[in-house]
């Protein structure tokens, strides 16, 4: 298997580039690939891209745990990102990313970065990476050109033949959606493409409530606990509490060794409100 | 049993007051109450005290969901706290704070506000309070005058009887900390209160690893999703998964009529490296 060092620059790559054009802040793109219908970049793109940024800014190398919120539309464009130091200690640092369109702040991401390669610490895991059939007797994205957010086209994704409720319009009830992801070009993963998959996928909400269209993501932390090996990544995303068109969604992320690589939480709102009981 | 305007002002409103110095800015206190060991305050309690000046700056009354991260040490002594309106659409409205103290910006908070009295949509929740005995046949926090946290003495808190392996140093191994949780004074809980509950248990991991002592929060968010009633409210916080030190802390908070108050996620680590296995 290819070693982390042989992880080859692909379309992400170059797709989340930044230039420096100031101690503290950078130009980037954001490219229509990564948009939804009307042009809102992907949230974990967003992501990817802060943390860029946030890596040439602080003094270690690895995103420990990033938050980011959305409290403004981001289009396809032009994007100037501000970063700021916030404090250090001996094995983390952490930043601040300000991400501006056309003079508008639109998204920050506050994250601590450190050095995997050298952490050191006890480790006891409590879970398991979820249990699937092999990818090939899994259910690939039903992607349709026009309709589905276009990177589906840029990742491979198969779902638990289970999970597939939502594509059907006949959800299960139950918030889940389990399965494989990897780019489709085959690169293999790393930290700042796990910070993508963690919001690449469709809502596990499309499962209790059916597909309602965008939703919309208020803020979004993915913690990230190791460096992933080649080969396949593993999904688990739930939601197990609406209340009033609000949700979290909780995710893991393993990877083709089982180790843990992330776990993530965010809250989304459904766009239309929909009859239901109110508590 | 009382309405929500019956919530009369304790200490804990007394040690969370805010005086406007600016549009924007604000003046407070960290009191010694809140402190633990050393004199560092409680991650919720400053949590409570940035909610409270992003209610003052923001259009919406409640807090929907905040996000602190706490990057430099903050102390018992006065703060400045500056806000910042971020965003704003016709349900929610998104601001930033700063806490500053000596002129230098320990921590920051960024919030997102709602009118729960008007918001309407969907409620499904697949989740229930934890299951307890009656608070009398619950175990009340083993309070040591000088070495407990000074806050647990303004706090009333019952704990399932199997999850006090962390108290007599024979942690069961599951990281699970359940029990009820109220004000000493009998003051009914409110929003900004859970914002403190949400971070006043000890930490679910002694239940796996015992009790190390202070265990520093890098980020935290509290999602709150309806106004509590009076009387009692119910905790239950879990860890699953420690890494190189670094372990998430989830909790879900629910009233005395099992309406789900609050759910959190926090990233912390274990000050003191322990043997272990790294993956």
């Amino acid at each position: 298997m290819a070693s982390q060092a042989d992880v080859t620059t692909n379309f992400f790559d170059e797709d989340t580039t930044l230039e420096r054009t100031g101690d503290n802040s950078f130009s980037g793109f954001f490219h229509e690939t990564w948009g939804l219908a009307g042009g809102t970049p992907n949230g974990g793109y967003l992501m990817a891209i802060a943390a860029r940024a946030l890596q040439e800014t602080l003094d270690h190398p690895h995103p420990l745990t990033i938050t980011g919120h959305y409290f403004k539309r981001s289009d396809t464009g032009p994007v100037v990102v501000e970063t700021e130091k916030l404090g250090r200690s001996f094995t983390t640092s952490t930043g601040f990313a300000r991400l501006i369109q056309d003079g508008v702040q639109r998204t920050h991401f506050t994250a601590t970065f450190t050095d995997f390669d050298h952490a050191v610490g006890q480790t006891i895991v409590h879970a398991e990476p979820p249990k699937l059939p092999a990818p090939e007797d899994c259910i690939a994205h039903p992607y349709v050109a026009g309709r589905s957010p276009k990177f589906q086209e840029k990742i491979d994704m198969r779902f638990h033949p289970d999970h597939m409720g939502w594509a059907k319009r006949t959800p299960h009830g139950v918030g889940e959606m389990a399965g494989y992801i990897r780019f489709s070009d085959g690169r293999d993963p790393d930290l700042l493409s796990t910070l993508l998959f963690a919001d690449a996928v469709p809502p596990a909400v499309f499962n209790v409530v059916g597909p309602t269209g965008w939703v919309p993501t208020i803020e979004l932390t993915t913690h990230l606990r190791n460096r992933p090996r080649p080969g396949w990544l593993r999904f688990r995303f739930t939601t197990r509490m609406l209340t009033r068109g609000i949700f979290e969604e909780d995710g893991e992320i393993w990877d083709s060794e089982d180790r843990l690589i992330a776990d993530s939480r965010q809250i989304q709102k459904l766009m239309v409100p929909r009859k239901g009981v109110d508590s």
